[in-house]
């Protein structure tokens, strides 16, 4: 049962994208090959979706204006999230948490409106049109980052003033900034696993049997 | 700007996962051997999470008779769906929509409980928890296709349902089914293409440039 199994060298290179793949905050400012940026968008497009409506939509931002006022909308949910953190506020105030103003590419991804026209696979559960889309950010991300570029999604926004900002219409729902640009280097590590904000779990305790599993600290 | 690319045979082979994967709903019976279930488990905790909460739980189902309860709580979901979807309900219930009977895999995914304790990115958009167990999810789905293992995602379900099924606590979410197992055939387009149920769009048309652009059919 291996006839549709990659060779050893293209399994190793699926593992390494996903491995080596980081939520990155730190860009270059090289722009980035327009054939390049194709072929990710077109990545992204064959990610899987709920009853193939394929809710995803692009929007590039080329205005600075346009920029600046996305990077202040970042900025004061930024402050807001502080304070809702509480204790953990300052110490989240010091982490990098996007590259707006630095990254060459700067997209907002969004799910498109009308999507209650769509009911298979969403009936009861009518968020996997989210689930669909983000499915489409990682085969982004992950071919991003097999062409050496550096992905961050940031979701720090408040997501009607986000729309706002787009002239998206009522139902559509920004669910995206994505920063992408060349690096310096990728983290070794998740970013705030290397800032010490939280540890991975190993994936033992999050594995169970027929029964959700609970007691967890 | 190209020293983090990687080769080019390492890039065809990302690209190779990305257009091959497929939502399967025809499986072989063969067992998929532990250590690939593994390093599937393992790809889909490389995903990216908002705040580092790695929000994913993995529930292997071995006993028969819960395979069966959730087979026919499936089966509810698609009579329910086939009524909401008005004159396409007959062509919906020809679609062979899961392999859930067949698989010789079966796991659910679920957010975990306590989620609310977790804000930093999920202030204003709570459901990107969501959107992290998705992106695991692909990164499972990637690795599967790469591993010659065909995967399905089924979300024709009642989650509260299914909770209660697993003994899952208040606040956690059942958000897929999937089914994994070795396959005759990968679908050479996506099966709801291949059966006329919708068509892909053209990448193009969902491109726009910092303004949304209207009037969709």
């Amino acid at each position: 049962m291996t006839k549709h199994r990659f060779s050893p060298a293209e399994r190793e290179a699926v593992y390494r994208a996903i491995s080596e793949r980081r939520d990155m905050r730190h860009f270059r400012p090289e722009p980035i090959e327009p054939e390049v940026m194709s072929r990710l968008l077109h990545a992204a497009h064959l990610g899987p979706s709920v009853g193939f409506m394929q809710p995803w939509r692009f929007i590039r931002i080329t205005d600075a204006r346009l920029r600046g006022d996305i990077a202040e909308l970042v900025e004061q949910e930024r402050a807001r999230t502080a304070e809702a953190l509480g204790p953990r506020g300052e110490e989240f105030m010091r982490l990098k948490v996007e590259g707006i103003k630095e990254c060459p590419e700067l997209w907002v991804v969004a799910l498109m409106d009308q999507r209650e026209r769509y009911v298979f696979g969403r009936r009861t559960l009518p968020n996997m049109d989210l689930a669909s889309a983000s499915c489409a950010i990682q085969n982004l991300w992950l071919a991003a980052r097999a062409e050496g570029i550096g992905m961050g999604w940031v979701s720090l926004f408040e997501p009607t003033r986000l729309a706002e900002l787009l002239g998206a219409p009522r139902g559509s729902e920004p669910i995206a900034i994505l920063c992408l640009g060349h690096v310096d280097a990728f983290y070794e590590r998740p970013m705030l696993e290397l800032e010490g904000w939280d540890s991975r779990r190993t994936l033992e305790e999050l594995i169970w049997e027929n029964r959700w599993r609970s007691a967890e600290g």
